[in-house]
């Protein structure tokens, strides 16, 4: 049997429905369904992808037999309309557009009123009755057909319309009359005849093959190739053509045409939402000349016609089973539906119209689940200006990443990086950002610059961390050299507070109270049918009492990833870290000598150690005190809930300070040279300190530090037991490669565990486990897993090593890659499932084959990301653990990949 | 059935034989071979390792029924010597010697003269007639005992001993009479007493049973247990227990004790080598107190003891078809084996007996190719002096690591690398050297150190990278700040020409002809062995047409990795480098705006972008010319064989000036300000260069330099072909972890393949393939084989990236690692089989499922370290590369692994 590719829609039957979006793309589709529906559609057919496809391969050539199945369907339209294409007393003009699978808004091209010819246009004339209309008709269309189909500019005819136009002194199309149309339509023709060298076409059948060709050809325009690597849609699809009857909205006061959703699809309150122009066609609609009234005004101009499009609004949500986008058309009193389909909206309306559309009994919850697409949540949780605020706005810029910041100026990037380090919350400020200033951008609670757009570096990278960024200020003048800035009168000096709103790219002087957001409402139903569904955990990754207040606040169970180097860079804890750090070369060096020495030489050797001995173990005393403090705060915190503890990580040289003032005070202060603290200090200096000595590799050299950060943990847990709180510690041992060093920490881990409950009288039950953030340790997981408790796939650090990528650096070149397509996203937000998910899956599989029962999380920023969260779900993950602020994303992905895995309703991609 | 512990060997009959090293340990199993091929060996038995074993197992008890064995035994013994244990007109005496599967050599304790005690001894004295042997041996039985068994500080005796020669006035101990022996005698057994608070044991079964205990005791000790970490031999293993029959040979002048090989292990001479003393016991050999003579003086001075000893040593290497080690004593006229065990030997002599025993007719040629350790014919592979140079010798210091080298004297290792890169061959001078050091080591040729010995960093490190190195040279003063040293009053400048030899330790003034080692001779004859059986290929890694030319000497097959960035160093070429990297930033930026810029505003871009193209076109059109020139000296070198070629690899910021002053003068050149220039140059800088813009992303980014090494590599390879050579290029792509990487660097290399012979009329066969270095690339191998015509692990990337091991930051924490035994080797050095190894595996597996026949090959380090290459073999590689000195090593090694697969004969470790 040969390929069928037209499939007809007339006389309230189609051949396709509304499941056929591959074949018919989904304006298609839906033109079929709402035809079967029996809905008001003007007839027409749809000539499908496939055809497209065939296009292209055969080296832009219709398949063979389609375009007799046109001429058929044709026919059959005819006959439906009692009208006659080309020709006779009642022409039938058609438009041909455009009909992907993936709706691609304005990106492919259309032709309207095809089908006129001299001898159509009068005929038109005659039978509208309207001389001005038919001569309005095929002006248009030859400026339409003579753009798409023939690749002529449009000012080669704006330029002749504009100056009969100004002869006839009128700024208003509609206020040139059929006379003038006719010579602007003869010049138009000449237009064309110079342009290609031959008549323009008057027979309809050559009209309609020529613009066919076209729209297949406008698949491959770049707007449209562009537009699908942004939105990474397959350039295999193709698109559909559809070829329909043209119904006329500008035939008079008792037509129109509109758009309208079903709901509104900004906060999502059941109302009928949109706008419609009287006596007008689509494209005045689009092109914005005459502004369009609010649809309930066609309430008081047409109400029957409002009564019956409400009802077929309500129809088709009701069809649809959710909220519809729809076009439609009045022509002399009669109403034609010429679209439908699912309506975008925002992620608040997604949330309400879900929740409100099962409350109605419309959807069950878990199709409620799927229409909510979990980046759309990302909206609803950053923190915004408390509107009681007063505000002092300084100036506006760009929206360029949407939340609300504030915090101290800064205009270096290490130094955003330093002063974060302490605590402080800060705001890079920048003439422009470049891949140099990363750290700094991610140190910074926002980013504010003086150039750049919506796509700028600054407000991609913001977007991409969902940090608030306003961008391309342009009144803003930045002196880095005095490290102030002006800004329509005010100056900014460095350590000023600023505030900036991202959503609306406003910047106010001084500290703003922010209203964090928070699950509640219609968010916080959604949120429970999540629960019901989803089967992964989700915990948060949170260093402080605070930060695991707010991620119990949004549903974390737990605590995924606690950073407990975050807490050395506190309020002056610095200066017990770097003494513990520049005296432990020496101790460590004498401490060798001392266990090899001869018994003459013991003495000498004591006395040498003593100094650098007390400098160690005093300072690790006080950061035992410190540390203990915290986990308490934190054990206190999470009540009752695993909290995983991850031993210090970072390079040792960053704690030290880097400047030769500070360095100069410290070495005073521990009664060194100053020589000789630069020297300790360049010892720590790495060539690449990514793969360089730290995690548990750090543990290994300074077992101390793992012991004193043990203690801590586990005097704190008895600390908060005896209070009567539940405590569940995990802790967690960094960049492990190799089952010998997780042995060596573990066992040091359990030495302090069994010494304090001894001491104490009191057992805490307690796990250690190991990131598995080295490919080496995913390759060897059965071997690790014969002493871990439990894996944490740490995605940043793995992603790093397994595709050899430094995060800090690939700015230089992963934008690009980007763009050619080597990779579909960035792998450092979204995980890269065919490289680095291999190695989670090897991971997983091996450590399950030696503890069958082991757990396994992931706490890399892919725990947040949705498709990350869905892979980790299909591997069999026990948790995520993520952002705080990405929680409820992460629990309604995991729910929807819960759902997924039953076969229920496809998650359907919505976002605005 | 109980198992058995002891293995008699009595009576020409034994109940072990060779091949029972496991249970009965290396010593043990030949005795009983011996005894059982008819020598003269004193009865006695063996204890097992499995017994040793039990006892550990057992919380150090013997194993039930052990006991009862070793009396059993102990009574077969008596009965076959016709003496007594412990008592009687003829006491038996026996020694209690440790014997492990693998030699350990002096690591473990032995008991000698046991059963002693003063009844034995007076009967000892009246039956050999000579009383003062039976004090002597009696006084050196409670010494070693006391010392081995008892824990009594071996001062403690001799203070003793000594005390009475000094009264007597004597030097030597054998001028010390009976009767003072006696008095010695009482002394010992007073201090026995004192230190352990009992008398010295007098039952000869309990001073038996306390002697076993020992000797089990010592395999634990920690001579024994670092013996064993550094050659790494299982702590699993366990020792067996010798007790046999003593034979004195210091019973008179026709007594006497030896050792000798079967053929001189320094040289592989067939002839008789080794020593002897008269009148002694083995003990006073290895003390060292008496000189012994060469046995070819048993020749004369006993010559039915030679013609006897020379008889059954044939009969042994005969037996065994290796070169024996052998310990014999003659008592009273009467020769006795003691000892044999297959001799350790030099390379040079493993070489050369391997050979002539071929020839001899004793073994085959498989059997030939295992006595070769791969290891040791580095040893052979060294440059040496040209012994026919005048040389003048200006110190000596420690021989730490083995050959010779001349160059310039650095003292500063970023110099030494800068140096090295222009093509100077340096040696690094430095006090001592640290990790901080390593890249410095690498540049250089050869390594001066004032401080540290044999295990010295500077000396552990260049042993591992094969290089010249001499150490701890005290003489030598270092003045770093003004870069000169002074040596023996000659002044050594930065600059100066040294020559080391680092065989002997010595440091000569100026430049000395050296000689390259070469294939000839035996060796030449091994090899001709090794290629009848390796299936593996061997190639080389060689940048110049001279370093090929010494690979083809060594026997290469190809080059299978040309580092074409090591001729941007090359005279003034970097010249033209920097001025590439220098105008490169400028000119994609202007090209990027150009491509997107409006008409209007063309001819200013264009005009704006004319300087830095000519620049950075100027440059590649030099490099261009300069490169094809490399590339037709290698084709011709190579004459035939494949040359796989990779394009540049390093970022870039390796090749631009870090001091001011040279930054200056290219600015200048360069017509940009000094700001401009530091600027781009710091634009380069990167947080972890080895995840960072280097390898094929430096191609993607600039398409131009790929095309330009490609039309380099095809206009030489038309050129060379034209003159009638054979030329096969494979062209590498660097740092693949995507195949969409590959594919866009493969089409740009052979659009300029097809350009050029389209151009030149002639076609030349190549291939275009990856270096899978990157994790990722090995997981999605069979993606990249869609593209890759060949795959070459990079071994050294992919073990850094997937152990995230920086090589140059490791130094801190990897040697404490190996301490540890996290790791068992320094995985630079051996590859990781358990980590690494998977993914190459990982990598060949989907690499072939989607080529069946891909060619694949390794390029890192580990190319030339047998174990790897045996490893390469057993995982389905077509070829190893590694450094043209290496290459007789890898096609030993993979003979070995060939000869292995087929259940040859095993692979012996005869190291010396």
């Amino acid at each position: 049997m040969s390929t069928k590719y037209v499939y007809l829609f007339a006389d309230g039957k189609a051949e396709g429905n509304t499941t056929m979006k591959d074949l018919l793309g989904g304006k298609g589709a839906n033109l079929a369904e709402m035809t079967n529906a029996g809905l008001p559609v003007p007839p027409g057919f749809t000539i499908t992808t496939e055809a497209c496809n065939s296009y292209y391969d055969e080296g832009e050539q219709f398949p063979a037999g389609m375009m007799d199945e046109v001429l058929a369907a044709l026919a059959k339209v005819e006959a439906a309309t009692g009208k006659q294409f080309g020709g006779g007393d009642n022409p039938m003009l058609v438009s041909v557009r455009s009909g992907a699978k993936f709706s691609m808004p304005g990106m492919m091209d259309t032709v309207l009123n095809l089908g006129l010819n001299d001898e159509t246009r009068d005929a038109i004339a005659k039978i509208s009755g309207n001389e001005r209309f038919a001569w309005d008709a095929h002006r248009r269309f030859i400026q339409l057909f003579g753009k798409i189909v023939l690749n002529i500019e449009s000012e080669k005819f704006e330029h002749i319309f504009e100056g009969y136009k100004h002869e006839l002194g009128v700024k208003e199309d509609t206020a040139v009359g059929a006379d003038t149309l006719a010579k602007v339509v003869a010049d138009y023709k000449e237009v064309v005849k110079k342009e290609t060298g031959n008549d323009f076409p008057t027979d309809a059948k050559e009209q309609l093959q020529l613009a066919i060709k076209a729209v297949f050809a406008s698949w491959n325009g770049r707007r449209a190739k562009d537009y699908r690597r942004i939105n990474k849609i397959d350039d295999k699809l193709g698109t559909a053509v559809n070829v329909q009857t043209m119904v006329f909205g500008n035939l008079g006061e008792d037509s129109g045409t509109g758009v309208a959703f079903t709901r509104d699809v900004a906060t999502g309150e059941r109302v009928i939402y949109g706008e419609y122009l009287q006596n007008a066609q689509g494209e005045d609609v689009v092109a914005g000349i005459r502004t369009p009234k609010k649809i309930a005004q066609l309430h008081e101009e047409m109400p029957e016609m409002y009564r019956q499009f409400a009802e077929l609004a309500q129809k088709l949500e009701t069809h649809y089973k959710d909220v519809q986008d729809l076009e439609f058309t009045i022509e002399k009193g009669k109403l034609y539906m010429l679209q439908t389909r699912n309506a975008k909206r925002t992620g608040a309306a997604a949330v309400r119209i879900a929740v409100e559309m099962v409350e109605e009994g419309v959807i069950d919850k878990k199709t409620a689940i799927s229409r909510v697409e979990p980046a759309q949540l990302d909206q609803l949780l950053h923190p915004m200006i408390d509107p009681k605020a007063e505000i002092k706005v300084i100036g506006t810029g760009l929206p360029a990443s949407p939340g609300a910041a504030t915090g101290k100026v800064v205009f270096d990037p290490d130094e955003a990086e330093e002063m974060a380090k302490t605590g402080e919350k800060v705001i890079l400020l920048r003439i422009e950002t470049s891949p140099e200033d990363f750290h700094g951008m991610v140190a910074a609670q926002a980013i504010l610059t003086a150039r750049g757009g919506m796509t700028s570096h600054a407000a991609v990278v913001a977007r991409g961390m969902g940090k608030c960024c306003v961008a391309g200020l342009g009144e803003l003048k930045v002196d880095y050299k005095n490290q102030t800035a002006e800004l329509n009168g005010n100056t900014i000096k460095k350590g000023d507070s600023i505030t900036l709103n991202g959503s609306t790219g406003e910047v106010i002087l001084g500290e703003v109270p922010l209203i964090n957001p928070e699950v509640s409402g219609n968010f916080k139903t959604l949120m429970e049918y999540v629960n019901e569904y989803r089967k992964l955990g989700v915990r948060a990754n949170a260093d402080t009492p605070h930060d695991s207040e707010v991620a119990r606040g949004f549903g974390a169970e737990g605590i995924g990833l606690c950073r407990t180097e975050h807490m050395f860079f506190e309020g002056d804890r610095i200066d017990s870290v770097r003494q513990m750090i520049l005296s432990s070369t020496e101790y460590k060096s004498l401490e060798a000598q001392l266990a090899n020495a001869k018994d003459a030489d013991k003495a000498a050797l004591e006395a040498k150690i003593a100094r650098p001995s007390e400098l160690y173990h005093g300072a690790l005393a006080a950061l035992l005190d410190l540390q203990r403090e915290d986990f308490v705060g934190i054990f206190k915190a999470m009540n009752g809930f695993p909290v995983t503890i991850r031993t210090l990580d970072p390079p040792l040289h960053e704690f030290v300070p880097h400047d030769d003032e500070t360095l100069q005070a410290l070495a005073t202060k521990l009664n060194m040279s100053f020589e000789e603290a630069k020297g300790r200090v360049d010892q720590l200096h790495e060539f690449n300190p990514m793969l360089g000595h730290r995690g548990c590799r750090l543990g290994i050299i300074y077992p101390e530090i793992t012991k004193m950060q043990a203690r801590a943990i586990f005097e704190a847990a008895v600390k908060v037991q005896k209070e009567g709180i539940t405590v569940k510690p995990e802790i967690m041992i960094p960049l492990v490669g190799n089952v010998a060093e997780l042995k060596l920490q573990a066992d040091d881990v359990r030495a302090v565990a069994a010494e304090v409950f001894a001491k104490e009288g009191v057992t805490v039950d307690y796990l250690v486990g190991t990131m598995i953030e080295v490919p080496r340790a995913a390759l060897t997981a059965n071997r690790i897993a014969e002493v871990a408790e439990f894996f944490s796939f740490g995605t940043n650090d793995l992603t790093q090593m397994t595709m050899g990528l430094s995060r800090d650096d690939s700015g230089k070149f992963l934008p690009a890659y980007v763009e050619k397509k080597i990779y579909a996203d960035d792998p450092f937000q979204v995980l890269d499932q065919e490289g680095v998910g291999q190695l989670v899956d090897i991971g997983i599989q091996k450590g399950r084959s030696t503890k069958a029962d082991l757990k396994i999380g992931i706490c890399g920023e892919h725990g947040g990301e949705p498709e990350s969260v869905m892979f980790c779900h299909r591997v069999g993950m026990n948790y995520v653990s993520c952002s705080p602020y990405r929680v409820p994303i992460a629990l309604l992905a995991a729910a929807q990949a819960a759902i997924a895995d039953e076969g229920g309703a496809a998650i359907a991609k919505t976002t605005v």
